[in-house]
């Protein structure tokens, strides 16, 4: 060991999903939306001033919060813009969650809750999954600094109905729940609408999934203005330009081709729920995700064992070795119709076989 | 007072050099780039494929670190980058100081580095500059738990030759000493070449001054393979996926055009050595700055007036309020030759009148 290596911060790094370099692969593996952006995405690069790059991006990112609030009808100032949801929700995190008391979250979803909660030192309390893998309304009753799940939750896909989000929101005036809707686009109802009615709430989404923009990294909060200025406050405060201006420009476009989002949109819900019945008859047991994923099992084969025999034949998939309940289970991008055929061509001649 | 707002972190947000919308205006207060970056940049825009946009980008960003290795002729394991130099510095600070005894930084210096210490709840020591605005090398003698300091220093301007640069480093093998050499590129000699004989030496850099690419968020760090290795651990910990498909991709087609960078750095230091006469000859005093900007005071007439003289007069320098020693300062970015042109028209005007 060097000398200096002693005041090192020393990490279980993170393993984030293979990116195989290989155009053959079907990846299903990283939640990837199977659609390229919008046309007026590409365009927006294509035409970008160049002497826009050379000039620090607005800190505030307005052309793009305001164009996400045009859309959902709210005010620019209800709009916090980042790096991707873990930027933004990491800066919630520690805008937020400053209470002594711990804050909740599932047991089982979004690996980086965890994590964040430690960097900034946030006692936190995990809550388990019901043994159906259902988020318990009751479980968030309890006095808490603040709680953050995902709906639909990672990586179940399940959704949990908005009644049930507002009954979590409304019993804690006192802290600040974020739900975390990365997935919301593929047929959950967000809970933008509780915004008017509670003050606590703050929702995180992103364009990385619906609007097929991973590469680009965006994410944004909506919540009430005074939160959205404690949080850009504090982004300010250690780093002030964090949007490109590429980032703004496409992002901006993405969000006025309505039309082009709700096809894709629906393209994927269409082919999910095809798929829920395709895995059934192959014998597996399927969540009722809502997300652009399914979580499935199979009693005789070994979820490990279908993950390589697909890596073999060229389709990657998401398995977790952690936590030990989800151990055989995998998570399954929805891909395109001609994907998922290629998928359950594989399946089915290894379960028949 | 909502209920929530007992749990939330305020701060008194840092506040940014002025982005005027305004096009008549001349720039020179954020030290940017008076030219755009190498054409390859805006080619690598128009031409990213959209596919790649709805993916996630390679964590790792190894196309660009391999890029930047291969300029300094380095291994890609020795180069980290990252959302402009705020994120990689931030990233650094986590990862590299994390003993109980202090960090030592000049008292005068980026604005930045007491607040992620703070944020990361590192102890800190502040060192004053000399009378004469320079980095006193014994002060950097004592105990610490890690050093860091711009080389030039901002906003100063001042460059530390080599020699003492060395004298630091060498002196505290047990901890990490960054050198942020954001304005290095303006003439200054860069550390890299100690990189061979110290492991806890780490460079920042930035594609924001002297690639004209502040608007892409690009920053990166220079290390040893170790080093670099525990700091990507930790960041993969809690956010993989930082740099977008289109910096990676700007970004390396910067790194290629080596005589369009040359060509305007020389331009730069060209203008910069010019508008140190020209300051001088109005009876100002200036800094022997070697970065892209220059620190200029008058002894009749008080910054604060010339700032707003010259505001209103279209042309945007910086001045600071905090700390009180360089409050009778103006830090002006050097732009082209005409935009130095019409600031000196307008001064030599006042002063003389």
């Amino acid at each position: 060991m060097r000398a200096w290596e002693q005041n090192i911060r020393t990490v279980v790094p993170y393993v984030p999903g293979e990116q195989p370099q290989n155009a053959d692969i079907i990846k299903l593996n990283t939640n990837e939306n199977p659609y390229p952006p919008a046309p007026g995405v590409s365009r927006a690069l294509e035409t970008l001033d160049p002497d826009l790059l050379r000039r620090y991006p607005d800190p505030a990112a307005a052309d793009l919060t305001a164009a996400i609030a045009g859309y959902y009808g709210m005010k620019t100032g209800q709009v916090f813009a980042g790096v991707g949801s873990d930027d933004v929700l990491a800066m919630a995190f520690l805008t937020c969650f400053c209470s002594t008391e711990p804050i909740l979250f599932p047991d089982i979803t979004y690996s980086f809750y965890d994590v964040w909660a430690e960097l900034f030192r946030i006692p936190y309390e995990k809550q388990p999954l019901d043994e159906e893998f259902r988020i318990r309304t009751k479980d968030y009753a309890k006095k808490n600094g603040g709680i953050i799940f995902p709906n639909p939750n990672a990586p179940t896909g399940i959704y949990k109905p908005l009644s049930e989000v507002e009954e979590i929101v409304s019993m804690h005036p006192d802290v600040i729940v974020i739900v975390d809707e990365a997935y919301i686009d593929f047929g959950g109802v967000s809970a933008r609408k509780l915004l008017d009615k509670y003050d606590n709430l703050l929702i995180a989404q992103t364009f990385s999934k619906s609007r097929s923009m991973a590469g680009m990294r965006i994410g944004f909060l909506l919540g009430n203005e005074t939160l959205i200025g404690y949080i850009n406050d504090c982004k300010y405060s250690f780093n002030s330009y964090t949007m490109s201006q590429a980032a703004i420009a496409a992002g901006v476009e993405s969000i006025k081709d309505q039309a082009y989002f709700s096809r894709c949109v629906q393209n994927i819900i269409d082919v999910r729920e095809w798929s829920k019945i395709r895995f059934m008859d192959l014998g597996f047991e399927c969540t009722d995700s809502m997300a652009n994923f399914l979580f499935v099992t199979h009693k005789e084969y070994p979820a490990e064992q279908l993950f390589e025999m697909l890596k073999k034949a060229g389709i990657y998939v998401r398995h977790f070795q952690q936590p030990a309940r989800i151990r055989n289970y995998l998570r399954i991008t929805i891909g395109t119709k001609e994907e998922m055929e290629a998928l359950f061509a594989c399946l089915e001649q290894y379960v028949k076989s």
